[in-house]
C-alpha cells in the first residue's frame, strides 16, 4: 500500500486538506494516509519544536506529503515557517518548487485581456538556496549602528538543475528570469548556464528577463509564458502574482519536489489565511489541484485529469467558493468537484 | 540660472529627453541646460568609463539630473549600469527612490475593475544598500564546484530614512514591504524600525505585507495603496508591476532623491528599449512627469501641476503614441503636451 504523509497545519490548512483527501478517497487507489495532525504552530508554540525527528522520519519514508497551510500570527517573528516548510525544502533537497498556472474560467482573469483560458504556463522557482539560505547576521544588533547581512547564496548544481527541470518540463517555451544586471555574481552563473541549456535544447524557444520586466510582462499578457524558471526569491513573488492573474491564490497549486528520488510535498500556494479559519469559505481548489499533482506523480494519470477537469467544472458552473464568484463553503465546493468525478 | 544636468544616455534616452526639455523650455523659467552628451554606452565600450571624475562635479554642482535611459545590449554581462546608474545613486547617496504612479485615463489599465482613475499612489524605494550593495563574489568561478555570493545588506541607517521619507511623503496610509518570514537578518531590522516608525505616526494607516503577497495585493486592487515602502530590489520589481497596472512603463515618472541636500537624478522608469530607438515611436510621458518632479522640487509647482494636466488631457484626447492607444509619434506626442499647456 503506498503511504501518503498529511500535515493539516494551520489556520484554514485542515479545512481544504479535508476537502484534497476527500476526492484522493474517491478513487479507491488503496492509499494510506498517515496524518501527522500536531505539527502545527500550537505544537511549535508550545515545546518550540514543530516537526521532530520522528515526523521526519514518517514522511521522508513516505510516497509523498499533502501540507495544508503553514502560518500562524502567534508565530510571527519567530522561526516557525523555517522550523517546518523551509526546513522539508531544504533538508529533503527539494529542489523544484514547481507552480503551474492556469485559468480556470475566463471570467476569473482580473485581466481585461486575456480572458480565452490561454493563461496555462509554470513556474519552476529554485527552491533550496538562492537568498532563502539562511546565512547571515547582525553587526550592533538593535543600535542605531545595526548593520544586517542576509546571502544570497547561488551554485552551479542548483541552478543547472533547476535550468534542467525547468527544460525538461517544457513542450516549447522557456524563459529565465534574473537579475544579473544588478546583481552579478549569483547573475553569472545563471547567464553562463542558461546560456549552456540553450545550446542543448534548440527545439525550445528561449528567452531571459530581468525580473523587474518579468513582472511587467506577466501582466502584459501571461499568455506569452509556457514555462518560467528563476531563482527562489524571485520565483517567489512571481508565482503568486501569476495566480492571482489565473484568478487568484485560492486555486493555485503547487509541488515541492526532488525529481531524483520523486519525493514530493505538495501544497495550496495560498497561507493559512487565519482570518478565515473555521468558517467554512476557504477555497479547496489550491489543495485539491495539489493532490492531482500528487496523483500525476503517483502514476494515476486518469485520476489526476478527471480530477482537472472536475474541478474546471465546477468553477465554469458556478459551484465554488465566493472568492471566484460561486456562493458555495468549503466543503459544498468540495463535494461539488467529487459530483463531477465522472 | 539654476543649472539642470542632463543625460539623454542610450536607445530612445536622446528621444524622450528632447521632449522633456521642449516642455520644460515652455515655460521660461531660465534653467541652464548642461548635457552630458557623451555619457552613453558608446563611450563606455570605447573607453571603459561612461562617467569620468569631471561629469562627477558637473553632476554635483547642479540641481539636478535628467537622465532619458541608460542600456545597451552590447554593453551586456558588463558593469556598465552599475558604472552609471547605480554609481550615481550610490555616490550622490540618493537613497529615495520615488515613483509615483497614477492611472492617467481610465481606459488605460489592464485590469477589469480599478478603472475609474482611482490608482494614486508611489513606491518609495530604498535606493542605496541591500541586494544591490555589489558586495560578494565567487568561490571556483566557471567550475561545476562554483559558489556564488551576493550580499544582501540592510542597515539602521538605511531603512530608517527611507522610512522617514516615505512617512513623510504619505497623507493616508503607508504599508511597508519585507520579506521577513524567510529573510530573517535584514527583516529584523525593517520589522524593528517599522514599529518604532508607525507609533510615531498614529494619524497614518500603516499596514505590512510580505513581498509575494504585495504582488498580488496590487493586481486585486491596486487603489487600496497609497504608498509602499520596501527595499531596493522589492521596490524594484514592485514599481514596475505597478507602473504596468496603472497604464504602462511609458508612462511612469521616477527620481532618485537625497533629501537632504535635495539633489535628484529624474528618470523615467522605462529602459533605453533599443529595438525602437530612433523610430518616433517611443512614448515621452515618462520623462515629461519627470522634468514635473523637477519642477516641484525646484520649487514651481504649478508649472509642475500643469505639465500633469496637461498630460492627462493629451491621453484622454488619444493624442499620444500607440503604447497607450494613439497614434502619435514621439514628437507629435510631446508637441500635443505642450500645445495643451494652458
Ligand atoms: C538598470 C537596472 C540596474 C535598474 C535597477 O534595477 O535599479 C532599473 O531596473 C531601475 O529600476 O532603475
Ligand atoms: C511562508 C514563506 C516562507 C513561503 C516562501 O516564501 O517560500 C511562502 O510564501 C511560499 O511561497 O511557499
Amino acid at each position: 500500500m503506498t503511504r501518503i504523509t498529511v500535515i493539516p497545519g494551520d489556520g484554514i490548512g485542515p479545512e481544504v486538506t479535508e476537502q484534497a483527501l476527500l476526492v484522493l478517497g474517491a478513487f479507491g487507489l488503496g492509499l494510506e494516509l498517515d496524518v501527522l495532525d500536531h505539527v502545527n504552530a500550537g505544537t511549535f508554540l508550545e515545546t518550540g519544536v514543530a516537526l521532530s525527528e520522528v515526523d521526519l522520519k514518517r514522511i521522508t519514508g513516505s510516497a509523498g506529503t499533502l501540507l495544508g497551510a503553514v502560518g500562524d500570527p502567534r508565530a510571527a517573528g519567530t522561526r516557525y515557517a523555517r522550523d517546518v516548510l523551509l526546513r522539508l525544502r531544504f533538508e529533503l533537497d527539494l529542489y523544484v518548487n514547481y507552480r503551474p498556472v492556469r485559468l480556470l474560467d475566463a471570467r476569473l482573469s482580473p485581466l481585461r485581456r486575456a480572458g480565452r483560458r490561454e493563461i496555462d504556463c509554470a513556474i519552476v522557482r529554485e527552491n533550496t538556496e538562492g537568498l532563502y539560505a539562511d546565512i547571515g547576521g547582525a553587526l550592533r544588533s538593535r543600535t542605531e549602528a545595526e548593520v544586517a547581512i542576509d546571502t544570497e547564496v547561488t551554485t552551479h548544481l542548483g541552478v543547472r538543475r533547476v535550468i534542467d527541470y525547468a527544460m525538461s518540463a517544457a513542450s516549447r517555451a522557456v524563459c529565465m528570469v534574473d537579475k544579473s544586471n544588478a546583481v552579478p555574481n549569483g547573475g553569472r552563473v545563471w547567464q553562463r548556464l542558461w546560456r549552456a541549456a540553450c545550446a542543448e535544447r534548440p527545439d525550445l524557444e528561449t528567452t531571459h528577463l530581468y525580473v523587474d520586466v518579468a513582472a511587467m510582462r506577466l501582466v502584459q499578457d501571461p499568455t506569452q509564458f509556457e514555462v518560467i524558471v528563476t531563482n527562489n526569491s524571485y520565483g517567489d513573488i512571481l508565482s503568486d502574482l501569476a495566480a492571482e492573474l489565473a484568478g487568484g491564490l485560492g486555486t493555485a497549486a503547487s509541488v515541492n519536489l526532488n525529481p531524483g528520488t520523486g519525493f514530493g510535498l505538495y501544497e495550496p500556494v495560498h497561507g493559512s489565511a487565519p482570518d478565515i479559519a473555521g468558517t467554512d469559505t476557504a477555497n479547496p481548489i489550491g489543495a485539491v489541484l495539489s493532490a492531482a499533482l500528487l496523483l500525476d506523480r503517483l502514476g494515476h494519470r486518469d485520476e489526476a485529469a478527471a480530477v482537472r477537469a472536475a474541478t474546471d467544472r465546477a468553477v465554469a458552473d458556478g459551484r465554488c467558493t465566493a472568492d471566484i464568484g460561486g456562493s458555495l463553503g468549503t466543503r459544498a465546493a468540495g463535494e461539488a468537484i467529487r459530483d463531477l468525478l465522472a
